[in-house]
């Protein structure tokens, strides 16, 4: 049979096609008015998108490149930070942090799981200069409750800065940037906006802009500083990925067509609809008497656990030889152990009965339990028909 | 919900990428070495891709131009031509004929059948200069017997020509161009090649070629020898479509991927591929109590009739609405009858899948009657699981 390559992994995501056309056929020099017009433009929409009014920097990088640039400029080599961690990207912070020479405090919870508030808590004294926190963390398929952490720093911190990454959390959370009080937002371009990787950005309040007075971790090419004085004349320090700006241009013009010209609307629908294939998702998978691997599951991702004595390893192999799909494996210790269905960005109804049709298949044969067909594809439409119902009587 | 725009029309199809790309990209001049290397490998990879050893012609046109150039090129006013019409397209060789005075016999059936081979045995008499008819009638979703009707053609006809429309036929239906003796056979770029409109291409028999020395009706752009002499030179008598060329050479060499490097073996695999996707669609249909329209159904498309009392412009309109999926409404009187789910060049699994689970919604929206979530699925996975196992026995 024919197959077409689709990714349902948690980035990179399927490619907007306005965006693949905009990176195509951009060639504008960097230091022109066209890229300048291009690239404020951007920023401005960025801050609706990300739904702040703090200084929002794109920088030519992934996402870790990002994570990497709110260590070194908001911790001196000593500071005490502490690291909120439920998987493999939380550990990526504590190994951020522990680089650049902070005292790092690491509440760490199993994999698959998200933190008791009353934790984080007995751990937010006024000495902690920074918390590192996933909005979900990608290897696990978790949610963190951002706005209960943010409630504990912003109360119990003395200047102490929140950093969110939400590089898979942006466009599949609902985020209250400014109003809950996040210092550094994360996000990267391979995610909820559709693009391939290469560029990351975030948002960065005053409290974090005056930090960076006083911090002396060494920094160069990710000195946001720089980037921000950069910014407020309408360019980058650095040369920036100019193709991947015009394909950003083109995936918020799409966010802003989904909210019908209102682009902080199209953001939450573009939510929504990753809450809505994520519920599909995870009654199919339930469906099939399946576990989530997270007691918290997220929006943005759905982590199944591979049924007793089955490697997750041959269900991605066989959704790849089988149907071309694309789904992500356990990172890690949880190789093995989960398979991963992303829901961030462009994904809709006819993509999650796709896939969930294509995961009965695979079942049926990398296990030998009987498989009922139509029974998850059946629970993903009561999910739909819910959800459109409502939808309809809104109309 | 976000939604990405599909077509599941007879025509335009849904778009390879690759072709997308090649076609954006192409930037030669039609009179270069670089375009003629081009367009000779094209003509070369054409033979292949129609099954036959008769020279093909690739022209700048809709597919009705190589319907017109295959009647102004073959006949001559007053010839006495038979047309065997069970459709819209049917009906459009009947009017070509005429407006070329052609003296036209037309064996037609009631919309959705197919011809006995009997009836058309008592029409093909010696005088019959040509025969028309389509492979697969895009406006009902029938079928018909091209190896049937050519053995009439060759057995009963002094040197008749038959001269088949294949424009939704190639690349669906397995077809033996010259074992079966068809003298022309018109494809078109929207359909199985996965292309936009501009191209259509037809192969020519030597006795067609033959028959152009002596037809008297007047053509000029469709003139087939000179196109013919030209493609000798390794050039087009008329300015080629050229980015719908470098489209076409990816598309082909796409196909040729499918057969692992053998293009014959691809075609087969694309034809098997609109087989299985039609199978799971007419079992889709059935398991809603839906009823097809045709009684000889093609594997291009899918003609469902709309149930009683309801329009199938609601349908379209719901599909559309819904999941902006584009289906296809039935044409003239079969308005408002039909709707119609293609099968044609670039769909798999997913997708059939995909729009067999909106189809339910649809149907729940559209009639009052109860749809049991997953049962049209739960069939189109049964073909599907029977013909993947027997795919699994082969490897």
């Amino acid at each position: 049979m024919l197959h077409k390559n689709r990714l349902f992994t948690p980035g990179p995501t399927p490619l907007l096609p306005a965006a693949q056309t905009a990176m195509a056929s951009f060639t504008a020099h960097h230091r022109t008015a066209d890229f300048k017009a291009l690239f404020q433009r951007v920023l401005a929409d960025m801050k609706e998108f990300i739904g702040t009014k703090n200084d929002v920097l794109v920088l030519a990088c992934s996402g870790t490149g990002v994570m990497e640039a709110s260590v070194s400029n908001l911790t001196s080599p000593g500071d005490k930070v502490l690291v909120l961690t439920a998987g493999k990207f939380g550990e990526r912070w504590t190994g951020l942090a522990k680089a650049f020479g902070c005292n790092v405090d690491v509440l760490s919870v199993p994999y698959g799981e998200t933190f008791l508030l009353e934790n984080i808590r007995a751990r937010v004294t006024p000495d902690v200069r920074a918390v590192f926190v996933q909005a979900t963390e990608s290897s696990t398929g978790a949610r963190h409750d951002v706005q209960g952490i943010a409630k504990i720093v912003r109360t119990q911190g003395n200047d102490t800065l929140l950093v969110v990454d939400a590089i898979t959390g942006l466009g599949t959370t609902h985020l209250d940037v400014d109003g809950w009080g996040v210092d550094v937002i994360i996000g990267g371009s391979q995610k909820a906006l559709m693009m391939p990787p290469g560029l990351a950005y975030c948002a960065v309040s005053e409290r974090a802009w005056k930090r960076m007075d006083a911090t002396t971790s060494p920094r160069f090419y990710f000195d946001l500083r720089k980037e921000r004085k950069s910014a407020a004349k309408g360019e980058t320090a650095y040369t920036p990925a100019t193709s991947l700006f015009a394909a950003l241009g083109a995936a918020l013009e799409f966010v802003r067509g989904m909210g019908k010209g209102d682009l902080a609307k199209g953001r939450e629908e573009l939510v929504n609809n990753a809450e809505l294939c994520a519920e599909m998702t995870r009654a199919g998978a339930k469906a099939l008497g399946l576990k989530l691997y997270s007691s918290a599951p997220a929006a943005a991702l759905t982590a199944i656990s591979a049924p007793d004595g089955v490697d997750s390893g041959k269900i991605v192999k066989e959704f790849r030889e089988s149907f071309d799909a694309v789904v992500a494996n356990g990172q890690g210790e949880m190789k093995g152990k989960l398979f991963r269905i992303a829901h961030i960005g462009y994904y809709d109804y006819l993509d999650t009965i796709g896939i969930l049709g294509a995961l009965e298949h695979v079942l049926a044969r990398v296990t030998d339990r009987s498989v009922e067909y139509g029974a998850s594809v059946r629970a993903a439409q009561q999910v739909y028909a819910r959800s459109h119902d409502v939808a309809l009587a809104a109309r």
